[in-house]
């Protein structure tokens, strides 16, 4: 059977919108990739990956919803648990493509993030302390960001002498600092602070996804496109 | 189960020739753009990516209108909110290819898009009142049409030397122009003038979008087939 | 659910061989393409977008069939629209890749293809008279005709000094002249004639398309086989 | 519904590898062939086709046989008229490669086949008496195999020169006498010595495919990467 | 139907996870192999198969767990017949790119393994008793280990003088070691040991999956990129 996603279902459309746009996205970073300096094309194809795995999160999503009604709040949690990793390590291959790196910074990033996502995922469902998992979440997510901005991958950024890959290193990590505060703040409001609105909620995560996964992943391509054009071909 | 498609069901039929004709050409630009000369790269991975998205919605479109006899205008408008800015940018990506355009462009033609096509969909749906939403909607469009013409758009493409892009520009303004006032159109009739058969309205947004969607895309596969002969290889 | 095809269905049989050729031809014609001399690259293209839009409807028609028992009448017409154009215009896209076309060549076969199908369309659905709808779509067929034999495309192919385009300008205007009949016989039979057994005419159907889509593929393919064997490597 | 796949079920669990099977071996062919020798492109798309339409017929009668408890005799005709005749073919290709060989061995190979295996077809379902359909069968397969041993196709290998080559002809004309003669075993004991036991008929069908299509392709494969090593990188 | 994951159903959520995450894994190995030194081209193609062979048993899995209850036990053992030779081989196509092999290492590691597999599924499922099942599988299992530590490949790897294949060859014989020791846990376990909790056994073998399909992957992955990196670009 197929249900009509009535136009007065805001979240629906958001989760159909996005689905798709997960798609393209995904579907252009694949192909562009072969157009830009080889020293791009790791990073091209992880944030492929990471779009194209979201997508099949976000159909499954958008189902769930506009057929069932029910939100996906599990399939939120995989889909985190593997994008999130991902996303993080985009610093460390940037890093690694232009210059020296020591293999610590991708064991600390990634170790970090999994800290950080697991912790929520086990409060969120009861497997921790509901308050414990927000903490060890929040001090996962500080940990990481405290790395990007002072720790080893700052200061290898720093010293880089890429200018793109230091303005895609300086947008990505706000986003890192303020995008990825909103899967804070919703647990925060859906956990501890009484729970919130279903519909809100989703639409907020939904937001977040298109900022922290295809915004995120534009800047990428957007730095890789003008080091391509610079003539760093190799 | 598997309905049969009436032939009586002309609605229907074109849903179906539309879904097909779109994933044909999505697969058509995305083969041929290696055989092109690599400027023209990026913009044919994005008229691809324009009607790979498409063709997803128009089989679930199709879908709809066959199985459930329901109209898809939920999935209408999110499609425009995605294929509208990839659209109006490949005037910008073209234009990059060949000349030197300042970013602020690209942010003019993004926006605009937006507020265009967002002000539609508010409108249609009540968010917003149905004639102001017709006249931000209008006002969007002018401005983009405004900027191609005789904004830095325009000059650029004036001053850019290299005729492809210089008859891909004209042709397709030519269709934002015309092409694209049948969505307003269509709005007027169907918000504002009482509404509209809904037959008579699925058929024209269809033929519209053949129109801006797989035509937009051969008139600039058509350019770029003509500055590849001439050797402008690079 | 899923149904067994029954031995004793001839034409289920049928749709489901030429559903799956059809795929595999499309994906055959797409991987060697990259494998011939580059001027062949889009008329491979094209022959690959023809055989892939073909095995959608086919494997949609023989779902109709197998589980509903019905004839997927209207699909073949909106196959039609899509896949004689682009077989049309594989004779104008052979004869660009070697010599000098005229582009009026291209709008009369793109026109006259529209008019011929079109009509048959119109003709058999009632939106048009019967008789008128076979009359136009035979006068369309036979401009197509004269204008690969004795018309602008006829010449330029005659003086066009590439044998292997030729050669598959040769056998396949045989296919249009012959194989193509096929759909006016049938539509003779079916709406002017009395009506004709709905198996017979759903195998005829079937038997028509893979000479004219597939063996009409190999043709092509085997011509550029020849040519870049030739070393007419450009 | 998702049907479980019981341990007992052997011939389901057969279908089921099979099914997945082929797919990867049809991705693995189409991957490696651009990493060989350029004269095995084409051997190796016509055998990952192979592998791929396989693998869609046994997807479908996996589904057949695990939830309707149905054997898809109907379907395995079908893939043979497919699969029988681009086997054979592959011989024609690979000498093709590597040295001069008429036109007229591919119509022997390709009408001999057809022959065989649409007699086959006709004997299975009553369109023809069962002995005659068995015996036409046997003469067309024979005449193939005459073919490959003593025919042009046999003298045209003994001299092609190319080691490779020779390896996978003799291995696979092997095939073709062993392998092939399995699918007559079959039509023999289920149609002329009084029917056989559904589930050992399926898997010894199953088991023959393994071998006519995946160890087929891949002694082509080996072929192909031992020629590469020697360096005939042509 | 959809059907809701539930938080509670870790097992379901696991099945999720590792099914997204194994089709990500192919896709970034099939994409990444072109960018690698071409001696890992076949290694990266095989672990690209494995990953999206068991992505297709994995998506079948969770739909089975999540809709039906029911753990895929039958499908886990087709997939361990067609990774785990795979998964040996890759030892054998390193050593092969880098230096002489002699073609019965080839041999020796897959009938080793095919014994290992097989004898294992014949004794879970009563064709064979289950403690000699689990013997001859421990004992295929160890002469496999043999063959990687003291054995030919063992002795090939230790004197092939690429640092890189010597690399991922430590790691990945301590996967098999450790790693796929699980498997013959859980049988004895479940079959031996008086039975398992079916949720603990489940989560166990996915994680197992984790480590000896991914994590396998990527310590290639990992190995080739250092060695393209060193510039042994052949």
């Amino acid at each position: 059977m197929n249900k009509l996603l009535m136009p007065q279902d805001v979240v629906g459309g958001s989760f159909w919108l996005i689905s798709v746009a997960m798609i393209g996205a995904a579907i252009f970073f694949f192909r562009e990739s072969g157009r830009l300096s080889s020293k791009w094309g790791t990073v091209m194809n992880l944030i492929g990956v990471i779009a194209l795995m979201s997508s099949i999160h976000y159909f499954y999503a958008k189902n769930l919803w506009v057929m069932n009604g029910q939100a996906p709040t599990a399939l939120r949690y995989i889909d985190w648990i593997l994008t999130f990793p991902l996303s993080i390590l985009t610093f460390y291959v940037m890093l690694r493509s232009v210059t020296d790196v020591k293999r610590g910074m991708f064991w600390r990033l990634l170790v970090g993030t999994l800290i950080w996502v697991i912790a929520q995922l086990l409060g969120a469902y009861g497997y921790m302390s509901v308050t414990l998992g927000f903490l060890v979440g929040i001090v996962g997510w500080l940990y990481i960001i405290g790395e990007l901005y002072m720790g080893d991958a700052g200061r290898t950024n720093a010293s880089c002498n890429n200018e793109s890959v230091q303005m895609a290193f300086f947008a990505n990590r706000l986003i890192i600092t303020i995008g990825f505060s909103i899967y804070h703040i919703g647990y925060f409001i859906e956990h501890l602070a009484g729970g919130a609105n279903i519909n809100s909620l989703n639409i907020i995560y939904n937001l977040a996804d298109v900022l922290n996964k295809i915004i995120f992943g534009m800047i990428i391509y957007s730095a890789a496109l003008e080091d391509t054009k610079k003539g760093n071909k190799n």
